[in-house]
């Protein structure tokens, strides 16, 4: 976790893949065997990826070994990806993570070590990820949900927690807060130092279809194309399934005082969808770069929670936290949430609103969200 | 769960991927589309791959989009990929799973869904799969744990528990036994049957370098090229590391009698190094696939325990079972484990053989050798 003089192979690696490597100068070594190619490139993935927004070429050697050095990027996770004669490949030196409704290849910067270390295991008590699969009655399939346990859980065995419902963001699925996210070493670290309170933390999928309904292939499924039904289901399935066997399966605190619900990007419209009209369920609302409510966009926040437009002091007495973060550098979300935040304002509801700096539609913005929010929840 | 009439999206794809695609008559379709490509290929992993050992050529259409349908294969997981102009790609339509030391495709083939039952999850009490890190002093590097814990660990919390140490094989890591090998869905179909105990099970990575040792590169990393320096490795981690850890952090049972160990193939080689050595520590020992004892292949198993050539009923004193699973199809492995017994035989060492029909060096044949081993242990 220290920073090295490098050159040194990403953490994003495979064990003992020596590319993607990372140089000296912070800038990225990246290499793929494939002779039988004409033109190979280094895409990063999405608009607002902090390794730059074009892709780069790489050029060829006598062995077929195609080469770029790309320019320092900002620190954290970024999905990338090759372009092979225009087919999208993953680097075999990469571990993958599911982005992009895919499985893609993932390159984590270093940032400074004593800036990054509440993302990074530390010599602190830890709890565990549990992998928990059930049987979801709303769409009639097995489930599957990652489950954060915090240190103390099997130990302290009269103790029951709070619980914070964590979700994803378009075209990732419940494995992102852990994988790109690092959430349980946030939780860990934040537990340790008491800024945060022991909590479980349950991931789960955003994507949920009626029984005999088809998903639609991958790249369709994002925030833009969603069908309306499809949010219906997943709010149905996260009330009836999911808070039930949570509740059921772990020691938790099961009234509204001591339940959460957060998300970045997608996850945060499924958060702001299901939270606001079972206002009666949650008491701490976490949106991270997001803000939209889907179909409900134009009536906005009070009408979706089936309150009127001067019940504004009835929204804030239902609602402990209403937390909003953002990136400084995510013009479109940044535009989104401040225009969000106009509304509010007029309509008297209670909000913190987060920007840090320097970061842009990525992993570090919301690993940063998730550090600040935690330390707000179950006061 | 359910075979059912076809033509329908293989169980290891992402959600809403159409191909890979099961035929009625058991025949799969695949499908890339990579216009700029002249020649693709499907190409099973490895030598006795249950889809065929060769190549199959796929077929392009006016838009670019290659296909091929490919005879029916054996049930159960089996690795692929895509030959892109000779080079190795992941289908994106397909899960990855960690195999040849880097993330590929895999293919879930429906089994008889009675007879396939006990590795698909059932209507039972269930276990919880848990990941945990932790530091290891051997290696001086956070490493990652998967560890399962019974139905009943949270709410018997008297209880303590027997542990069975599953090694993964050659290239591949700690998530193969439950993304590949379903290990949580078989313990807990058997200890709902009441045909195994209730029990932890602990999977590591069979990979570990000392302080300053660099890992080789991934295709480097088979049992063959593994210098042996890496053997004496992961022994002293798990003996000196992984033990205490895992005693030290759930309710076990941690003597001798209520300890095993078992691995698939180079895990085997890496169960039988660790327990030979450390028969006061490890009772019950399972070898699938395997036998090899690497560099003390042509000592024997005796001399690699310590013992003399005529201490066979002292070996048997300190066992309480030796077992060895092999598939029917897998003559490389078959041949190897056959001259292990002649060999115990002679020793007057005391095993059980178990041949498995229409299998090879696959996981249908783990998951079969899991179910049967757990039913044998901690008696």
């Amino acid at each position: 976790m220290t920073q090295r003089a490098g050159p040194y192979p990403a953490s994003t690696n495979t064990r003992g893949a020596p590319y993607p490597r990372i140089n000296p100068d912070g800038s990225i070594m990246l290499q793929l065997k494939a002779p039988g190619a004409t033109c190979v490139q280094v895409q990063p993935g999405g608009v607002d990826n902090g390794l730059g927004s074009e892709s780069y070429d790489m050029e060829r050697d006598a062995d077929g070994i195609w080469t770029a050095t790309i320019p320092p990027g900002v620190p954290g996770f970024h999905y990338y990806w090759f372009l092979v004669d225009g087919l999208q490949v993953n680097d075999p030196g990469s571990e993958t993570f599911f982005g992009y409704g895919r499985q893609t290849s993932g390159l984590e910067l270093p940032e400074d070590p004593e800036v990054a270390a509440y993302y990074h295991p530390q010599d602190v008590p830890r709890g565990d990820v549990r992998i928990r699969w059930y049987w979801a009655k709303t769409t009639e399939t097995w489930r599957r949900a990652y489950i954060y346990t915090p240190p103390g859980y099997d130990t302290d065995i009269e103790q029951r927690y709070p619980v914070l419902y964590l979700q994803h963001g378009g075209g990732e699925d419940e494995r992102g807060w852990i994988t790109q996210g690092h959430m349980n070493f946030i939780l860990d670290n934040a537990i340790a130092k008491g800024r945060a309170a022991p909590m479980i933390v349950v991931m789960e999928c955003n994507y949920a279809y009626e029984p005999g309904d088809s998903p639609p292939p991958p790249q369709a499924i994002t925030r833009r194309s969603r069908p309306p039904r499809l949010a219906q289901t997943i709010t149905r399935l996260i009330v009836h399934d999911l808070l039930p066997m949570v509740d059921g399966t772990f020691r938790t605190l099961s009234d509204h005082k001591h339940r959460a619900m957060a998300g970045l990007s997608m996850g945060s419209m499924v958060t702001l969808q299901t939270t606001l009209r079972n206002l009666d369920l949650f008491d701490y609302i976490g949106v991270f770069s997001g803000g939209f409510l889907g179909n409900d966009d134009d009536a906005g926040m009070l009408a979706t929670a089936g309150l009127s437009p001067d019940d504004g002091p009835a929204f804030n007495e239902k609602v402990a936290l209403l937390w909003f973060g953002v990136g400084s550098c995510e013009p479109r979300i940044l535009a989104h949430t401040r225009s969000r935040v106009v509304e509010m304002d007029a309509a008297g509801i209670d909000y913190v609103y987060w920007e840090t700096p320097d970061v842009s539609h990525e992993w570090l913005t919301w690993r940063r969200c998730l550090n600040e929010f935690i330390a707000l929840l179950f006061q």
